[in-house]
Formats: C-alpha cells, structure tokens, sequence
C-alpha cells in the first residue's frame, strides 16, 4: 500500500449562493485544487465526487458524470465515482480516493464535494436532510434532526456531562473562527448570550446551536507520497483514513451521549498513523449541531468525558490557546453545503499543515484530525493528515 | 496490489416485488453470499454498496448506514460505503470493493447491490430514472432514456449498422436465457415477431426492446485471492475492473452509435487482465434497451461494427453457440433493479465460471465479462473474471 500526499486544495465560499449553480461551485472548487496542485487538468487519472442530495436538490443524478464532463474530463473517459453518505458525503469520498492512490489503481486523483442547498427542486428541504436518519422508525415518525440532536444534548445536561452554556459554547467557538475565515458563510464573532437567547429550535437547542442550509464545494487533489515534490514544496501526508458505523436509528444505541462510530474510527485512524489522541495539533469536527461538537471532541478523545463542554466555553479551542477545534469556523459559522463539508474540513486541515491558513494559522501544527459524520453519527470518518 | 477474489455469490428473484421492502430485499441477497462464501458476518470488514435513487424511491438516503445496520453489521462499526453512479452504481461498487481489498485497507468485503423501484413514495418513476441522463439539457427537454435510446437506434439503421430485427433479436437472446433463470422476472421465450408487434414506446423501440422496471438485490463476498482457498473451492479470480466517463449529454458526442466510455474501459480492462476480447467466453451486457445491447456488444469488440446485430439474430449468443451472451437473461428478462444490475452481472459471470450455471452453463467458460453503463454510457465499468 502506497502513502498518500495531499498536493492541491480549493474551496469556493459558502453560503447561500443564489446567483451560483451546482456545477458551477464544483468546477470552481476543483480548478483552484488543479492550480495549486500546479499540475494540469489532463494529468489526473481519476474522480471521487461526494454529494449527498443532487437528485432531489436539483433533480441531477449520476452527478460523478455531470462533474467529469464540466471539467473536461469526459473526454479522455476519466473514470468518475460519486459516493453518498449523509453528511459524511465528503469525508467518504476522500476515503475512496486515498484508497485508489493507495492500492496504485490511480496515481493522480481529484475528490471533489459539492452541495446546492438553496434554489431548490424540492419543496421541503427538511424532508430531504430527515431521508439520512432512519426513515422508517426515526424520520417517518416526524423526528427531525434537531429534535434528535435536542434528545442528545438533554440527556447530557441530565447526566452532568455538559451544562446548557457549555453546549451554547461551541457556537461561540465556531463564530470566533468563521470571522477570521473570509470564506465563511458567517464572518461575525457572537456572545454565549447571542446563543442562549437565539429563537428556540428543539429544547434545549436554538437558532444558533444549529449549522444553517448552504451551498458550495470544495477539492482536492491527491498523489502517491513519493511523487509529491515532483508538483509541489507545500503537501500534507495522509497518515490514515478510517471510517465506521452505526445504527441508523438512535434510538437502538445504548447510549446517545457518545457516537460508537467516532470512537471506533478514531482509534483506527490513531493506531494506522501511529499517534495518540495527545498528538492532535488541530481538528476540524462536525458540529451540525453545538452538542454534536461536543461530543465529537469527547468520542476523538481531545477531552475526557464531562470536560469537553469545559474547555470549549473557557476559550481552549480557539486558535492560540491549546486545542484549536474547527478553525474553518466549523459547520455552524463557515456553513454545511452537506456534500462539500468533508472535503472542505480537509481543506483546512491541509491550510493548518502547511502554515496557509492565515489569521487562523495554528503555530507549529503537526498533526491534524478531521471528523465527518452521516445520519446520527451513523458513517463516520476521522483522517489524519501530517505536515511534512 | 494484491490479487482479489469473488468467494460468494447471492442474488434474490428480480420483479415486481409488492410484499418485499428494500431493507428485506438486500439483506436476503448479502445472507446468501456469506452463505456461499461459507463465512460467518462477522469476518466481513467493509461494505460497499450501490444505490441509484432510494433517496427518492424511498426517501431513505444513506443506506449504506442502513444495511450495515440491519445486516448486524452496525453493531461492529464496520465501515459501509455507498456509491451511485445511475444504472453502473452496483458496478461501480464492485469496482470500490476490489481496491478496498487489493489496497490491502480490507480483507474481507461486502459488495451489495439493491433497488426498490415499485411500490414507491415519489410520483413519477420516470422523473426519478431520467435524473441520471443530463437533467438540464437532455432530461429537462422531455427526452427521456426511450427516445434517446430510439435515437440511436434510428441512426444505427440509417447507418446500416444494424437493422430494425437485428436489433429486436436482442430482446429474444435475453427472452430465450430468461426462461432458464429460476430468478428471472420474465422466464417466457418469445419470438422476434413478438417484439416487432409490441406496443410502440419510441420509434423504432417497442415494449419489448425496453427493460422492465423491477424490485431485487444482488450481493458478492471477496477477499484476497491468496486467502480465498480458505473458505471455499468455488471461487472465481478477478482478472481486472476498469471505468470510464463520457458526457452526461448525449448530444455532445461526436458519433451516438457507439458508447466511447464502454470501448476505454474495456480495452483498459483486456489490457489489465492480459487477454484480448478473442478470449471472453461468455457476456453480461447492460441491455437497458435492446440496442444499448448491440452497441455493447460492439464497443466490447466481441463483434465487429456492423456484424453484432447479425450475430445475435442468427442465435450466435445464445447459450451452446459461440459467443454465449446476457445468459442471466439480462436486463431485459432477468430485470432491472437498477442499483441490482451490475452486482447481478457479476453473479452470473462467476456462476458460469465456477460452472454452477445450471442449464445456462456455457462449457468450459474460462473468462467472462460483464459492462455497465449509468446514463447514457455515461459511466460505464468492465470487468474481466476467471475460471480457476
């Protein structure tokens, strides 16, 4: 198996983006990786597209197709992937292209993650983000997402794991970082009071404890390791990729204050790269929701149980202080095109690594972890990428 | 790179299945496989799946979560990957499964195929099957797959490629390998008078030149080829899988009577597996439409241009003659659950290998090959196996 290298990246700006059309935000996303990867378009072998919702967003299946063709690569008969996993869409598709790259079936591959939210086909855009929970026994039932969410997060508070303002914290956190990030959906630090006072979504959750509806794309481009500086002095090594998962439905977990698969997937990805959850420099977690943020950091082990909620409202994970969580401004404030979000989490891992991500630059970042979740933490992947 | 093997087969009737649910359907085909492969489930350690629309067919998206989790699998965290690529989509999570495995990140792998296409929530099936052409510019005109497929005909007969029976006859070599397959939805022999009087779909297309649309699951079990003796004797090598892209528009293509995509991927996959197509024994090919089956057979070089149509009325690929092809009954009479087909194809090939093929057994069949295609010929997968 061949170590793998990220040498180009591209994220367009998120948010809702009326004037921009699918295909649009992915040829954008995917030129700019193309540019920085300096390598040109006819050099890549290989596509792995993650998008969760085209056919019904926008009545576009076979959107593998669509991407390959817009980017000119239909031509040369390019082989295109499109993966779905919910929300861990991206994150997914990262994975396959590692995968290609790894068993040496490609040797240039761009994954590409794209999402088109708003100026939509369909009427009721809950319904289609409620198709990747359990639609039978959870969805069907007129359990959405963030009443799921809300269940979590009582249950927390109930077993003194977090406080209320411990949970509101992490869309403090996550608006601290978007303001920093001009490609962010949401570029306005807010108060703990902004979130507590925020107009009641599902008990205890509000307005801001929720990631808002966007559209956009991101991109990466990926070769074998040792090919790397053949394009480029500024690429990250992937030292391991790992996915897992769970029940589809929450309600048949033993307990829904920690997400089975994030744990299992960590682990995994920790033992493959040779690090322990003490070595995490950065991390980039999805935080759909503030209580799953939380309990994103608890399940990669950055924090112990009961004391992630902690260090998130004392400030810890802001950039500068000792465990910088979602620097990109997260899901909540960079925005969740849901397709794109685990590329785009990459992304800014990649910007951390290689000393590019600005205002946001975490010093001296070794290693960064990446968190992606489909569903109720149903398909997780966590990637950690090391800077060379 | 390590060698793969396809150790189990499973595959549940095709057709309109009014009592049985898509969760029911997969889990009866993956039972079957791990059945054959003579494992238990818990040895599997990834799962790849594909889906074209059960986002919209049956408004559950993420259903790699889904059979993970009903399958027991869940439970272990085991990672489940589901890709989508329109009528390719089983096929192009076979492709996935093989470099999982040969990449060495898997041992033991899942490959599922599952469709539920009657019995469903969205309105209009057609509107659903037609996101998988180009939803702008084709699809969103009226075009539907009918008369982009009587399009090619149409030029096919201009061209003199193939006449109007020779096209029709393709619709009886499936017909006629139908009623040999038990897990048929059509298991009738018909004559070509028969599909030349069916009711007019698109001209020059009749009823019968048109797949059905059909409920079913198909399932492989693979590991690494130096493993596979260790399970079972009745394996089949997997000699190469190659894919390939084309416009999602057939409009855009400089000749319509041939799919480029189809001829990329086979010539990559015959130059993979060492063979030329003088070696292919026996045939799966994506006859969504009875030309999409001469085109196939064309693209695939078993035939020349201009003779396939020949061949195939003069009954040379039905099973017993010289270029045995669609022995399964194809998409025609075996159905087509579109997510189904291209695992399914792969079923039938490595029966016929490992000589289990019943009255459809074509004798000391040493290599065979199944095609896919998404769209039109958008994304089409090759893949070779081998008898051992």
């Amino acid at each position: 198996m061949r170590d793998v290298a990220i040498i180009g990246i591209g994220v367009t700006k998120f948010g809702e983006l009326w004037n921009r059309s699918f295909r649009d935000l992915g040829i954008e996303a995917g030129l700019k990786a193309i540019e920085d990867a300096k390598l040109s378009g006819s050099e890549i072998d290989g596509l792995f597209i993650g998008n969760m919702s085209a056919g019904r967003f926008i009545n576009q299946q076979h959107i593998d197709a669509l991407i390959a063709d817009y980017s000119g690569m239909a031509s040369k008969h390019i082989p295109a992937t499109r993966v779905e996993a919910g929300g861990a869409s991206g994150a997914v598709a990262f994975r396959q292209a590692v995968m290609a790259v790894a068993s040496g079936m490609h040797d240039i591959v761009m994954v590409g993650g794209a999402e088109k939210m708003t100026d939509i086909d369909d009427p009721s855009i809950n319904s289609v983000l409620d198709a990747t929970a359990d639609a039978e026994w959870e969805a069907g039932m007129g359990l959405t997402f963030a009443s799921l969410h809300a269940m979590i997060a009582q249950r927390m508070i109930h077993e003194g794991i977090a406080t209320r303002e411990e949970i509101a914290s992490f869309s403090v956190n996550s608006h601290f970082h978007g303001a920093l990030n001009p490609n962010a959906q949401f570029k306005k630090a807010i108060t703990l009071d902004t979130v507590l006072r925020s107009g009641p979504v599902a008990t205890p959750l509000g307005m801001f404890d929720c990631a808002p509806i966007s559209d956009g794309a991101a991109s990466l481009v990926l070769c074998p390791l040792e090919d790397a500086k053949k394009y480029t002095d500024s690429y990250v090594k992937v030292s391991a990729v790992a996915q897992a998962s769970d029940t589809l439905a929450l309600f048949q977990r033993e307990d829904i204050t920690t997400y089975g698969a994030t744990v299992s997937a960590a682990q995994a990805a920790y033992k493959t790269a040779g690090i322990t959850a003490a070595d995490v420099d950065v991390a980039e977690v999805h935080d759909t929701y503030t209580v799953a943020g939380i309990m994103a950091l608890q399940d990669l082990g950055l924090f112990k149980r009961g004391e992630a909620g902690k260090a998130v409202l004392e400030g810890r994970c802001q950039v500068g202080s000792d465990m910088p969580v979602n620097t990109s401004g997260g899901l909540k404030a960079r925005g969740h095109p849901v397709g794109a979000t685990g590329v785009a989490q990459i992304v800014e891992i990649a910007e951390q690594l290689r000393g590019s991500a600005d205002k946001r630059q975490v010093e001296n970042a070794k290693y960064g972890v990446a968190q992606s979740s489909g569903g109720m933490g149903s398909a997780v992947v966590v990637s950690v990428m090391e800077a060379i």
